[in-house]
């Protein structure tokens, strides 16, 4: 067996993108141990960091291991009990995924959707929260399905006056698009670093409000083998040991409880994407991201395109084409990677084989990622207008 | 916030200890797209080097995406149905992990223990076996905590006998002491990357025989917003969506479902452990690690301390130092730590304060590491010893 060699690929989908090769060389350095203090400081930057990343205060600031979806699963199961009442407006794929694992968390589910390709009005939003009484509204800030960017702002508001709980879900928006964890009143916000951050799959950031980790301390078992005299049981017990916050929270904190092994490499680079993403500016990254995705857009449309869904609410980061009547949508995918190394996304649900969906984000938001598949988009559709269109944008 | 630069440390712990360069180097490789024909071909070869791992002809051999234990929190969880009989023989603080998962898991968990330092012997397993009647019986093969290798062969014939799942986690011992999971008869093994494997943590290879994976896919419920007509749910649900290995078989399988985003690093990093041991050959590789813990075994016998527990079933790749009379336990550690750059290891529960524990795998099962650690040893206690009786064993 050969030791893997990747093949060069320009990642243009909705993510994971090319990593910046910055957080691939952060991987690459040796390990140290958990508990020595170097790590427990790396810990520590890695938390204030990631408050700047998902602008907070929120002490609880830290990473889950795993991909994005562990991020959302630990929020999940460590806010609901069973038969707790969750409400989650679904405009795509990833509101789906929020429901699903909520019904796995045994909570009483209601959803309420508008189609894919919109978003939601606040006043939906809040005659269902009036309706259902929900303890924990759930919602994604962008769903990549649809490439929409649900307004979060009065969303919060509505979660304070009716006193929800606000748990969102930004893998696919963060860092390309205004986020504001505290300003917004959310309670737990997750991520992922293979969007608009830069770096691989494999390690969820999180942000969990003072009331949240109230809540979520109040179901505190310590595991049998390292819990304490001073360790009483209180609360339902969270239905999950590898996603049990109360835990993980005093493995990040002062007590450093033995829960895990913290996955280090995986904490290396994500102490990286937020590097990158913190020395850059903020306001700058998503200033970066609503010039490519402008550039893109342009790009598209001047190839004769048609954009899918509600462009006013689209993501800075990522735009659906739709397939032109007679074009073949996995053909061109396939001659993109095979002849120009580039890969653009399919599709899911309703929009299987109706649209592409190309990513302009995190180390892929640079013009010449733009140009470069526009380019190719041109040859392999035998089209003109797209360079042409994406470079007024620039000019 | 400056960027990341790890000390240089020597992990003579229990793990995770000093990665192997090769590791790392794979992990810095560029990404691919998740459903690239070279990414899917990579998983391909992924499964079938760690089959080899496992010593098994298993179809269901992957990764789970997260630490060691959540492995073990998918095996279970995607095993056990709520109030379903488990037996877990504990003898050390993975074992009580292991009835603690299967307690959030909603089973009926019954534990049998041996006192920390000892085994168990294969009648007691088998009367506890007729006694329950569990569905499920859960075991590690290597707890660190008390530095036991529990035999596994007879126990596996017990639950073959009498119709039982048997689960083990070979997180801490597997590639540094004979596992085989097709001879021995296991239905689900799991492992981590930080131990004998010399990679990080944050991958979990897992195992699943034919009849297990065929009682996990009875209980198949395939998330909205990916799911196809052909998909109807059957069984209990899987109490979570990230460790429903139903769904995990689905994206690793033919059909490549779109459950989560792999951890591409990960993959590359676990890839390579697995190559390395192969390369190496398993036999060989457990063999290196017999004599580096038999050397290290003898110099920490040479400095004149205690071993802690039944040294015949201690694993090879670690070993448990009783901290003499009158000597400050962490007071070494931190000397190590501080003047040579070495670490060793803590412990937990009945053994805290008690005992060191000092590791020699994966990477670190060399003479260097094994003669600097016990040199260093001996400036820090003020005895001699301990080289001189590993060279003896290395001559």
């Amino acid at each position: 067996m050969t030791a893997l060699d990747p093949p060069r690929r320009l990642l243009m989908g909705p993510g994971p993108i090319t990593a910046d090769p910055r957080v691939l060389q952060a991987m690459s350095k040796q390990l140290v141990g958990q508990f020595d203090p170097w790590m427990t400081a790396a810990m520590n930057d890695t938390m204030a960091l990631y408050r700047q990343v998902f602008r907070t205060a929120n002490e609880q600031t830290f990473l889950v291991d795993g991909t994005s979806r562990a991020g959302i699963e630990a929020a999940l199961v460590s806010l609901i009990e069973p038969g707790d009442r969750v409400l989650v407006p679904v405009f795509g794929r990833f509101g789906h995924l929020l429901a699903e694992i909520s019904e796995r968390c045994r909570a009483e589910v209601h959803t309420i959707e508008v189609p894919w390709g919109e978003v939601f009005e606040p006043d939906a939003v809040e005659a269902a929260v009036r309706d259902v009484r929900p303890k924990v509204l759930a919602i994604v800030q962008g769903d990549t399905s649809t490439t929409m960017c649900q307004p979060l702002a009065d969303i919060g508001e509505i979660c304070r006056r009716h006193d929800v709980l606000l748990y969102c879900d930004a893998t696919a928006s963060i860092g390309g698009n205004e986020f504001e964890t505290d300003a917004w009143g959310l309670d737990i916000a997750t991520a992922g670093l293979q969007k608009c951050l830069g770096g691989p799959s494999g390690s969820a950031p999180i942000t969990i409000s003072p009331r949240a980790a109230d809540l979520i301390n109040a179901r505190k078992h310590v595991e049998a083998g390292i819990r304490d005299d001073s360790d009483t049981d209180v609360g339902t017990r969270i239905a999950s040991n590898y996603f049990d916050l109360a835990q993980v929270m005093d493995y990040w904190g002062p007590r450093r409880l033995n829960h895990h092994t913290e996955a280090t490499t995986m904490l290396y680079g994500a102490h990286e994407c937020a590097r990158l993403l913190v020395e850059e500016g903020l306001d700058t990254a998503i200033a970066r991201h609503e010039l490519h995705g402008r550039a893109m857009l342009a790009g598209v449309r001047g190839l004769g395109l048609e954009v899918f869904g509600d462009v006013e609410h689209k993501m800075h980061n990522v735009v659906a084409v739709e397939i032109p009547d007679g074009v073949d949508g996995d053909r061109v995918r396939a001659e993109l990677l095979d002849d120009f190394g580039i890969e653009i996304g399919t599709s899911f649900g309703p929009l299987h084989g109706r649209v592409w969906r190309i990513g302009t984000m995190g180390y892929n938001a640079r013009s010449e990622a733009v140009l470069t598949t526009l380019d190719a988009l041109e040859k392999v559709l035998g089209r003109g207008g797209g360079v042409a269109a994406a470079q007024e944008v620039y000019a």
